[in-house]
């Protein structure tokens, strides 16, 4: 289902209520660029720690626009043995609520904007018809201000007075030259109060609305009793305002009124992030392809600027999804990753139909276009997020044939599926596959990795040469005038640095030395802008109030697995070390060890 | 007449022809947005410099996309007494040339795309079929790696050599990871020598392209002779590589054909910018509304990067545009000050449909889709270009009443209208109405001027009772602690900075000692950067291959004008000073006095 502007209002019960019975859903964003920085090869170097991919995603990444949301919902019916899918494809655009609400800056990426375009996307439907959005933040900040002017306005008796512009720096003061113009005002306002007319229109605001500020912010809040001051749009967007005589009684009418239809349109602001509220609410699984930068994007857009910490982010995180899933992660561990040789959406989706897998049992809800894997619609992000589903449903039953005896159907809910919650694939880092969302990250040993600087002409082909003795070797990017260079063997590490020792040209550390320096980068910068005293570590909680919740499901479900498999599961990552509770199989050797 | 990628090679000679019969062109632009620091009315200051404002446009416009181009050709008919019009609307868009050029990224503001969008703005023919563009470096940039390309080919013999990927640190390594990819190929390619195939195609690079960087750059550069080796891209743009066996006369055909290719792409690339160079070249008289943003757009996004001095601007503009008319600048000047009373686009087009003002008498060119003025398809850049056209012929034409005996048709070519030559409006500047581009700016005397700095706390009122001793003030705010304050008298000035001597929570300083202290931030900044001796200032040279040339035209009009007349055209400048060649009225008295 299509969602803009136009039909959104009337969508909303219908996207609450397929949240509420759904047993998971999948999500999918698309965005109008992927870096402002480096290119991709650099944002993602391969030996990345998660809060160095982190930062680098958060510093290049979150001033483009998610401009398109994907939801497609999943219920299993029993009674059918398939799934019911709901899928919807939001277009979003932040479309300034009124004169004093943020103007939103986004950038564009040509090469995104292009392959985009080329698949068929609807700008317009983004630009024209683009649903709205506020993060929390800025929604507490528009409901404090509504409160404020109610509060005026009940308040509000006798003389005129004149609210200034929409300026942070307004003031009461009528500046010397727009004093003639209001003037004139207040003498048409006295002529209104006694001759016969009813309303009074007050000339629209044009090209010359920047001389009459007092007036055209619609800041000419109270007039004597009996008098109803509103701002008018015409349909040519000039807006003006009109005084009207009124009783008490159709004042206060005319109040009320107005007051339902702020409330209205604060909600029409509020937009989008309503829907991310009603998914966080829900506590429901939230499946997703590759999704690190789908989970930032939503955060940052529609919840609250990402935090410096990634700690911090994992918690924000927890908080807006208390139970995620990447499927990019999940063909990438075993069982599946034997069997899958290309783990991208539309390749694995055409992959889990085929033997081993089997195709899922799904049917589109009534009411709901159908989508059609044949035709592939990708990167629209409502196809996406529903194919992401169907790889989702054909990986979780394939687990279920090593139960004894095999079940053809595993649920979202099943112990089997636990090891994968919260683990978010790091696309390109040799040796750690994910970022842990609820818990310390995996640190494998880089013992045999250097750090090394040279002069900015320096090539690959100057590293090889350079490090030729040692066979071979893997050379990961940094920028320019840096990059990790791997070693076959961690003991020419030692080699290699008493030989750079006397060079003048490049610097080599090793990779525990370039952490550590780095931390203490860190910790200079840090006390320099805070200073030890002042600073305070931001705590995010969850507030149950603000509609982002975590409920938990219990599952009854009773399974055995042989240990093969489950050391099968874990054995991407080199060295594997599982912690195991015993020599039986059980859910709890599922369990991952914090530190590998 | 609509251009995109689609129709624009087709109807470049319109264009172009167009041009070149053309009396003279209008233009306007549509941008993403307008700035993407402060608001407008901070980027706006009533008492910027022209140096201030450039800098300020420049730091904080730029980063917009111009994104649609309206030109319209006026070209008059002596014998139908007419003006013929050719309006074009381009749509333009960065697409990259191919996997190696520039990525642009461009700012959208909400507020401006959400303007254009309800004034009906098609953003899909922008984004989906926007017509690309090149700067000059870019342009020559291209230019050589073609160059260097052909050179390679026509030496190339011997055995396969891979080009590395894209990224700048290419070098002619295959990494380890890759060289059993390499290793097949080669195998394949030695098999196809040999056995009875004609073509090998690889197989397409997918999600997987990472892992062969070596070929799918379409770097495998040169095999063996007798091989043709070229990078095919399917209907779904898949690129794969096609090696086919040829024979000599054959291999020669297809490389002549490949580099006639090349060419036509690499002028489908410089797209645009071509019909700036022939705008540049015909050295026509450009007309705009408003039109320092839209001159800066198109020299930034088609010729070059803005320069940091404004002098230097100044050159580069005369490079580009050598003659230059600003219709808002023509309708705030004496004798057309008085008679409009809003200057904006919409409204001093319909105002110049009254009297004393004429209709101008246009004509759409046959195959050309006319505009309606009483439709107002306002903000589409074609229409908008199309209206200042006719905005300038009414204000020519007018000034022609004034001749004895008085004319009703006044030529581009005139020297009526040379006192408004190469005049750029200025937003909101108080006392300075444009940006001189052939000669020094106006310095108008800032005597009665403070510039006062304070606590982020204050507001208006808190100015307006500090200076509330001194009667009228006028407040141009510089950011949150500092403003301008305009006294009524000049001999106040020393008052108040008496006053102030020993006050602690705000300062003051005369215009004069602001600008002594800008100067010096701005001479030890320079210093600091480059060194006295390093320092070079770029200087910008029309260089006539490139295409941007300027021609003369001469003027063979004879005219009669009341000394009143000149006085009145120049009056809306306070104390205007005007140099006088003698009693007589002659063209000499328009020469405008280079300070005021």
């Amino acid at each position: 289902m299509e969602v803009t502007r136009k039909n959104y209002k009337d969508c909303l019960n219908t996207v609450y209520s397929a949240i509420e019975e759904a047993d998971f859903l999948a999500i999918d964003g698309e965005f109008s660029g992927i870096s402002d920085g480096p290119n991709v090869s650099a944002l993602t170097n391969g030996l990345d720690t998660p809060e160095e991919r982190y930062t680098k995603l958060k510093k290049h990444s979150m001033d483009f626009l998610l401009f398109q949301f994907g939801l497609c919902t999943f219920k299993y019916d029993q009674a059918k043995s398939k799934y019911i899918t709901k899928p919807f494809n939001f277009y979003i655009f932040p479309k300034p609520f009124n004169r004093t609400s943020p103007d939103i800056k986004f950038i564009c990426q040509s090469s995104s904007i292009d392959f985009l375009a080329s698949q068929g996307f609807d700008f317009n439907k983004v630009f024209c018809h683009g649903i709205p959005y506020l993060n929390q933040e800025e929604e507490a900040q528009l409901r404090e201000q509504t409160e404020e002017r109610r509060n005026q306005h009940a308040n509000g008796v006798g003389t005129p007075s004149f609210i200034s512009p929409s300026s942070s720096k307004g003031s009461s003061h009528v500046p010397e030259e727009h004093k003639d113009f209001i003037n004139k005002v207040v003498e048409k306002v006295e002529a209104l109060m006694v001759n016969s007319e009813k309303t009074l229109d007050l000339e629209p605001c044009t090209g010359e609305c920047c001389l009459k500020p007092c007036l055209c912010s619609g800041g000419l809040a109270w007039f004597p009793k009996g008098l109803h001051v509103e701002t008018v749009e015409t349909e040519k967007k000039e807006r003006y305002i009109q005084i009207s005589k009124v009783d008490e009684e159709e004042r206060k009418r005319r109040e009320q009124q107005k007051l339902e239809k702020e409330q209205e349109e604060l909600n029409d602001a509020v937009g989008f992030s309503r829907v991310i509220h009603a998914i966080s609410k829900s506590g429901k699984l939230v499946v997703g392809h590759n999704m690190l930068l789908d989970v930032m994007h939503t955060i940052h857009q529609f919840y609250c600027p990402l935090p410096e910490d990634i700690q911090d982010f994992k918690e924000v995180t927890m908080c807006v999804f208390p139970r995620l899933l990447d499927t990019k992660l999940m063909a990438s561990t075993q069982p599946f990753k034997e069997l899958i040789t290309n783990t991208s959406l539309a390749e694995l989706e055409k992959q889990l139909k085929e033997s081993p897998f089997k195709s899922p049992q799904v049917e589109t809800a009534e009411g709901f276009p159908s989508y059609d894997t044949a035709q592939e619609q990708l990167h629209e992000a409502g196809y996406d997020a529903y194919i992401t589903g169907l790889c989702f449903i054909a990986m979780a039953n394939y687990l279920g044939s090593f139960l004894t005896p095999p079940k053809a159907y595993i649920s979202a809910r099943s112990k089997l599926i636990e090891p994968f919650f919260n683990k978010l694939f790091l696309m390109r880092i040799i040796d750690i596959p994910y970022l842990n969302i609820t818990g310390p990250d995996l640190q494998p040993k880089r013992d045999h990795v250097l750090y090394v600087t040279f002069p900015k002409e320096w090539k690959t082909s100057d590293l090889y040469q350079l490090f030729s003795a040692f066979g071979n070797i893997q050379v990961s990017w940094i920028d320019d005038t840096s990059a990790f260079v791997s070693l076959s063997q961690t003991d020419q590490v030692q080699i290699a640095m008493n030989t750079s020792r006397y060079a003048e040209s490049y610097k080599i550390q090793t990779y525990a030395e370039y952490i550590q320096g780095k931390q203490q980068e860190k910790e200079k910068q840090t006390t320099k802008t805070w200073g030890e005293d002042s600073w305070v570590k931001p705590h995010y909680t969850c507030s149950t109030t603000s509609g982002f919740g975590y409920s938990r499901y219990s599952c009854n479900e009773c399974f055995t697995l042989h240990w093969e498999q489950v050391v099968g599961f874990f054995s991407h990552v080199k060295n594997v070390r599982l912690s195991c509770a015993g020599a039986e199989s059980t859910p709890t050797l599922f369990e991952v060890p914090e530190v590998w």
